[in-house]
């Protein structure tokens, strides 16, 4: 049986990437919003779901991280990294100084900004609600509005390429994780996702959970803080350290974790990914 | 001397109430971006520049913390907290079924998105670059066209406002940051903030850090991480302390860290706000 995977779309988005890489022989299954890709996986609409989770650049995606935090009883399986390649594009060939208009998600403007304001610091930006979108809003507008948005989806919806790699910085990355029902086995080289929150209002405890992993050489690779969303000032961690769960010295550390938080959930253990490597 | 601070326009933005609450008196300077605050301060053409820094729902705002990492030697002088009152509004009263297109800002949408969907099923939600211009292009559209923004916003632009707090979440506060040439004296209840990075590629030496903190006995408010834009899986970690960095205490934990890092940017110390009592 094929198996069915759900990513954020329309087609053309960096996600469908991310699901064509991780499966390629997976059918792909488009979805409007993140928690909508959880949502398939739960409901057995797909087998499993790509969501991004972190941008080179541009940070933590937080409408992941929050789902994972709050509202998913789901595990991470595994991780997949995309190379982002930011083109600007419009409806034909034209100059850049004949271009009034930009379209794309606030992210990709975020991340072109440098470039925006160099080649055409006159054009209105204009946001929208993803990169694939403004290709297909661009192609509905004046001549003279262009978008920025991935290759794929310029061949997608038709559009011209006026310029490869806008993005002000090299190295361009977005890290995707994998959701699922049951996350990995061991297989010697894994990962381990968590997050958990301290009942106090203050993390000064956090150095001593840190400590539960440094003192079993437990290799931390990760440390990202979210509010809780109760109050301003309390935050709950996320945290991918090296080992699986079922490894020894990690199951005691996350026990010894366990008794210093109020909240703990394990994300999952998955498969290292050969980006680390580099 | 009448102080002028500058803060992130138009008019109506919470960015706006956060620079009144810092001073009644100032005369107030809108520009139009986060960076551009920063500038106007580092040109003179302001003396102080306030921008969002942290909101109890959303988190950090990137656009911040990578300025004061990266492209800032301004210090933080102050912080101010304004209570967010999302307001649902349109050229006149009306239906919320006759609503086709709700606008506002991308952080905002997502902040009442249980509302929009509950409430407006089929409206199309379009995002802005502000809250304040979702409502100046909302007054120019359509009358079946609604924006999210403040009441303030709503006051300035003639909007009628249909519905109050219509934001998810209770407890929606955003801190904000004032930046300065310099920043305070010592007062006996201070924060300090602060932003460092490693040399190797693993966070794992960050408990060793931390613990310089804790050991003296000096409480963590804020741990928070953002990318170091040169590659995947390599972070900054932005530090929130108690005490002033002119504090013996505190002096010595600074120095301590300062070996461990390769880079090591003191942001500030800073009076505590009341709304750290609560």
């Amino acid at each position: 049986m094929v198996k069915k995977v759900a990513y954020l779309g329309p087609p053309g988005t960096y996600s469908e990437q991310a699901a064509r890489d991780w499966d390629a022989d997976a059918v792909l299954l488009p979805v409007d919003s993140i928690p909508s890709v959880a949502l398939s996986v739960v409901s057995g609409d797909a087998d499993e779901g790509v969501v991004p989770i972190e941008n080179s650049i541009e940070g933590g995606v937080t409408f992941t991280l929050d789902l994972l935090i709050h509202d998913s009883e789901l595990y991470i399986c595994g991780e997949t990294v995309v190379t982002i390649n930011q083109c600007l594009m419009a409806q034909s060939r034209m100059e850049l100084d004949a271009i009034k208009i930009v379209m794309s998600h606030p992210q990709s403007l975020g991340q072109c900004r440098d470039f925006l304001r160099e080649s055409m610091p006159n054009a209105e930006l204009i946001a929208s609600l993803s990169n694939s979108a403004a290709v297909q809003e661009m192609m509905e507008s004046d001549v003279s509005t262009a978008a920025i948005s991935s290759k794929r989806a310029a061949e997608i919806y038709g559009a011209e390429i006026l310029m490869e790699n806008v993005e002000d910085r090299p190295n361009n990355e977005t890290r995707f994780v994998t959701l699922s029902h049951v996350d990995e086995e061991p297989t010697g080289s894994d990962m381990t996702s968590l997050c958990f929150e301290y009942q106090d209002d203050s993390p000064g405890i956090l150095s001593q959970s840190l400590r539960e992993f440094a003192s079993r050489n437990i290799n931390l690779a990760k440390i990202e803080s979210r509010p809780n969303k109760k109050s301003l000032g309390r935050y709950v961690f996320l945290v991918d350290i090296e080992g699986h769960r079922s490894d020894s010295l990690v199951a005691e550390a996350l026990e010894a974790v366990r008794t210093q938080v109020s909240m703990m959930k394990v994300l999952g253990s998955y498969p290292m990914s050969s980006w680390r490597d580099s």
